[in-house]
């Protein structure tokens, strides 16, 4: 028998994913779960995106440009200028999901044994993503006890060696919730322009800002248009997920044409997925101030009620739609599991992601979790009440007392 | 500035849409262009396929399971009795097109250095995944004037080295329509079996095969459940190249847990082309017969007049949509572009991909071509007529006498 490949080893499993046989086996048995585990919303995509599917007149699925169909890239230009990008029809690549845009974009940029800075925690799969480029993540630690905030200049200073070739953003964060600031946006500017690194921005939740923070996007950076890549998707966007569009953008034409190598290879993005998207641009206003309205409240009384549990702490995130909470838990892996194996109240239990996964070093997110706030507010209600029933008799609760811990039993 | 990645460098272009600039320039300039250089079919997609997505009730367009929609996994099953090819639901992994089948099947099975022995000439996009792999592609000469039949068991021993890992094929052949036999594949399971090789095998033409000839799958061979990997795709089945929905399928195991987590870290294949993909699996029988004898009498007509052609020659392929033919030219780069910059013929001209990109060694495809017979009898004709008298008044010609050549000017 031939063996597997050293890189299908190293391959993280999804840490937001791996919990699912367990979840199965739950249901199975007649529990209902409250899914806050993953980023998939239970918002209606807009009526204009379905309809296009719906009236679809092709008699052949064909190919598209493997670039994407040129209509939707042309149209997508009004979209980003609404948030004042200015990007030209060249300076995009559609992409299977944001995911394939991280992928080619790795792919295009680094080299094996390149290193990537990343503050974490961050988004798990791109560990991921690295492993299959042969990059190495190089994380610089974000507090939760700070809301998230870039950590400062000279941590970065610190990590950059010869090999570093990318700081990596997500903005605003999932998993954090944070949204960077102008003035943290400016320093990776510095960074990037001081050590000629390229700077990946993953931006796909740019609807959702909350509070009136305004959104400053990489692309707001000025000097900085050879180094920057946008890394995007429709998914959270139009809460089409399934859709599996994305795009990369860059003003660098060499990154550009190299991309578009990768990108022939796959021969093209998905021709339904790019119809409905091309459709989508047209989603009237009304359609995003609902949804952000739904998130503020969701986020506001998910914050709200964890942090009146004994023991929790949340900050309260500005943007997309997660929170990160630190519980009065031994260990984020066995109480997400034991929430789902063990527990149930009224016959009810709640799935959230360990946040191990969320940091390279694994330890600092052995008391934490995501919680994506993507229910709507009745289930939300009784997530929560789970939640703290089940924190008062999980096995391995710890108090926290300052930055040390006494375990319970 | 920061630079491109080593692997961005060294990825090839596709040779099959690198000439698609002097095409769009051709048609700016008025002329009518005959796409015989792209596997995209003008045959209509089942209609069954395309009520699924016009009846779409989805509110959500929602990620499916990473491995797929469980629906359309089980029911898929069903499809491959039909080729009496039994698999159990957990042996398949839906994918974004056969691509990304490749892609995931060598990044588990595969390490950087690895080789992987490929009869030549071969789809030019295996050289692209495998450079994103960073995997080298060992090319075995199959030869033109046998009908690119497997080469014998001793010229795969002769390149069989320790940095070995898989042998592949393409059953039927794209580029070359070649549909292996029994014995052609029993030879590889001995080379497989012996060397303790992956074979991998891209059958996305089985619906395609002429002639009374019978399909024999790499999942009939038997004795062998750890070593196979098929490679499934769609796109020509239904002629829906633009859903990208493949398949990646095999009995072992630890290959597909592996498969999986990177299946995991893209999240999911896309969700409206799987459920048009379910649908398909509907299609009526009748669908199929028409395509073929559709396709049986547009390679006849080909290949009769390929073959009329003074110093052209062309194989009789058994399956697929394609054909390679042997032309006297000097250089098939040089005459696939000169067709669209300085040739027409009643303001028409033909796209023809040149064999260079089919072949490890390029200089042995400079005197062939592809051509996908993928548009209608009367198309087929124009083309045809364009060819012949682009090769009379071709300024490279050159007359082939036996297997030497003599240029004409």
């Amino acid at each position: 028998m031939p063996s597997i490949s050293e890189k299908g080893k190293h391959m993280p499993p999804s840490p937001i994913r791996k919990l699912v046989p367990y979840a199965d086996k739950a249901k199975a048995e007649g529990k209902k779960i409250y899914h806050l585990n993953i980023g998939q919303p239970d918002i209606e995509s807009p009526k204009v995106m379905l309809d296009a599917i719906r009236n679809i007149d092709l008699k052949v699925i064909e190919y598209s440009h493997s670039a994407g169909i040129e209509s939707y890239r042309r149209k997508l230009i009004s979209y980003y200028k609404k948030y004042n990008i200015n990007i030209n029809f060249e300076d995009i690549l559609i992409t299977t999901g944001g995911s394939e845009a991280i992928e080619i974009a790795m792919m295009t940029c680094l080299n094996e044994g390149d290193e990537i800075i990343i503050p974490e925690p961050f988004y798990a799969n791109y560990n991921g993503f690295s492993t299959q480029a042969g990059v190495t993540v190089v994380p610089v630690f974000s507090s939760i006890r700070n809301g998230f905030a870039l950590p400062p200049h000279d941590v970065f200073e610190k990590v950059i060696t010869p090999r570093t070739k990318a700081i990596m953003i997500c903005n605003p964060s999932n998993p954090t919730g944070h949204l960077y600031s102008k003035e943290e946006l400016q320093s990776l500017r510095d960074l990037a322009l001081k050590h000629d690194l390229y700077l990946f921005a993953d931006e796909v939740y740019r609807e959702f800002c909350y509070d009136n923070n305004s959104y400053f996007s990489i692309m707001h950076l000025e000097g900085l248009d050879e180094n920057i890549i946008l890394l995007d998707s429709i998914s959270k966007r139009y809460s089409a997920c399934g859709a599996r569009i994305g795009a990369m953008i860059s003003k660098n034409k060499k990154v550009m044409s190299t991309a578009m190598k990768f990108a022939q290879a796959r021969l093209s993005p998905p021709t339904f997925g790019q119809i409905a998207a091309e459709a989508a641009i047209d989603t009237p206003q009304e359609y995003f101030d609902n949804v952000k309205a739904e998130y503020v409240a969701r986020r506001n009384f998910v914050i709200e009620q964890l942090n009146s549990m004994p023991g929790v702490f949340c900050a309260k995130p500005s943007g997309a739609f997660y929170c990160m909470a630190e519980l009065p838990i031994d260990d984020s892996d066995t109480f997400c599991q034991w929430l789902l194996e063990k527990f149930s109240y009224k016959g009810q239990t709640v799935m959230l992601a360990p946040a191990t996964g969320f940091y390279s070093h694994a330890e600092l997110g052995k008391k934490e979790v995501r919680i994506a706030y993507v229910l709507n507010l009745d289930d939300l209600k009784n997530a929560m009440i789970c939640l703290n029933e089940a924190l008062k008799v999980y096995p391995g609760r710890v108090e926290n007392i300052s930055n040390n811990t006494i375990v319970m039993q």
